[in-house]
């Protein structure tokens, strides 16, 4: 059979990952070039077009044997025509993505939120294992999500399904979040609500590690909250039982309504690993129905930051193959 | 065009509610008998069956205008192979329902979850209004959901997804619930949790119109509470204020990971009409994201006990045609 590849890109605000991928998933080829937002975003398709073409010349890959284009992009998104309203940090507004670059490159292009094409990178090669019923939260700078059920991602009525990020944690005097609320869950488990918490309490924790770190320093991350908790300090311990606590009543509450049989856990938080699963673990299975949380999972994901490429080319190859 | 009637069916551990039902959703004939649990439930099937053939002949309506049957069931289900594993309040165990009626009546027969149907229902025919991103919460004895999302009913990993009543709305110190956790909004939004939390604040409100009601009849009902709250009893307006709070809290973190455009609120408690919606509505606004609740409407179910039956012959018709 003549080689397929499907093309896989994961498009953010300062860099653009590309990847060629196998019809299997595998990763052939994969780089990023920086995403220029300047003049509101013109040179971006163009950049994308010629640095795929460039690649596969040097690849010796005839542009023939690629079926498509699956991107996923940030931004208020018409889906179904690839039409981007708005998308603040590349500077798009009322921009037709799918149709542009279509036309740069000669290929059918997909778009897709961003948040969710790691869910669909991890179902297809990663920690969902082909899990047709995932929920996928990413806990970096902010908290994503993206929901797959019955094999779909959850789009809702106007794309914001998955939103998991804004879920209320905190009913009353929680912590103010960009989005305008407050208590939001993303506003404890993200890096920035973990280390937000740590730095909150370091006055009450005079003596604790954390404070020593942040006076070495004079800032701290999630990373140092773990690190201090693995080394028995107990402020930091307190703050991670806190964080496991929201998070995992969060998870359990949306798998209630939801029954997966895989959480996935990504972004940087979940470097933490088991540190973060365990606890995590002993919450959501008191808070979840004894048959959701048997049929449920929760597992770190397992792809990096290759899973919005390969979630990029399983688009492709769910639409068109 | 020859006339294509389906048959949908709402089995409960009390009554069978039946209909024929004509290819645009309207009702032609509705009946019901009632459920005969003796023998673990051995007759049911035949007593369906016997009744449909009794209902068209009284109806002169050939059982050729029929092109399947579609049931809600309760209790522990394979929706594909329409096989009851547990079904209590019926007797069933380990019963090929499908197999077994289709057998009975020479008709396909499509099974799902009892609390989905009415949602189907809803979306079809109702307070849905074709919405194909849906939640569906009824507010009865206990709460029962049902979520459609791209058009579909999400059942999840193992049919558990809509168990919405067993989200936990009170983290700690919550009521115990039927379900074995605590603090589940079913124990406080249902027309029973709504009936309990009346009952155990009597003596701090032994001047309340509540008080007085209970004391004429020795006993609390969730229409009490609404009556005497709109009769401006202090102590009935602060239940329907908790009440609604907890609940539109709960719908707005739904909300915010489904994106649905119709909330559609039924069962028992939702005659209370505007009285439970507006504050519902005020409390949703807050915790929902601006363009979840932008994009939502929450509605009370305008199809009462027939929703069961509709959404029943819904799945015929999305199955069949």
């Amino acid at each position: 059979m003549k080689r397929q590849l499907l093309i896989g890109i994961d498009l953010g605000g300062t860099t653009i990952k590309m990847a060629f991928v196998e019809s299997d998933g595998d990763i052939a080829e994969k780089w990023e070039i920086p995403t220029d937002t300047s003049e509101k975003g013109k040179n971006i398709s163009n950049d994308i077009a010629t640095s795929i073409r460039k690649k596969a010349n040097e690849s010796n890959i005839p542009i023939e044997s690629f079926i498509g284009i699956g991107m996923g992009a940030p931004g208020f998104i018409d889906l179904d025509e690839g039409y981007i309203y708005n998308a603040v940090n590349l500077g798009w507004e009322n921009y037709p993505l799918k149709e542009d670059l279509e036309n740069q490159i000669g290929l059918p292009v997909f778009i897709e939120n961003d948040a969710n094409i790691a869910a669909l990178g991890e179902m297809w090669k990663g920690a969902g294992n082909h899990s047709d019923d995932l929920i996928c939260v990413t806990l970096g700078t902010g908290i994503g999500g993206g929901i797959i059920s019955n094999g779909s991602i959850l789009h809702g009525t106007n794309g914001m399904a998955g939103e998991i990020g804004h879920i209320t944690a905190i009913h009353e005097g929680g912590a103010p979040c960009n989005c305008g609320k407050t208590g939001c869950i993303e506003t404890i488990a993200s890096a920035t609500g973990i280390a937000r918490i740590a730095m909150e309490g370091l006055e009450n924790h005079p003596n604790s590690k954390l404070k020593k770190r942040f006076d070495a320093g004079n800032s701290l991350t999630a990373k140092d909250v773990f690190e201090c908790a693995a080394d028995n300090d107990s402020w930091a311990i307190d703050i991670v039982k806190s964080v496991t606590h929201h998070l995992g009543l969060t998870i359990a509450n949306l798998a209630n309504a939801l029954n997966p049989s895989k959480i996935v856990i990504g972004g940087g938080v979940s470097r933490a690993g088991d540190q973060l699963l365990d606890p995590l673990n002993v919450v959501f299975n008191q808070y979840a129905l004894p048959r959701v949380s048997d049929g449920a999972e929760l597992v770190i994901a397992s792809l990096g930051n290759d899973a919005g490429v390969i979630g990029g080319a399983w688009l492709v190859k769910s639409n068109l193959s």
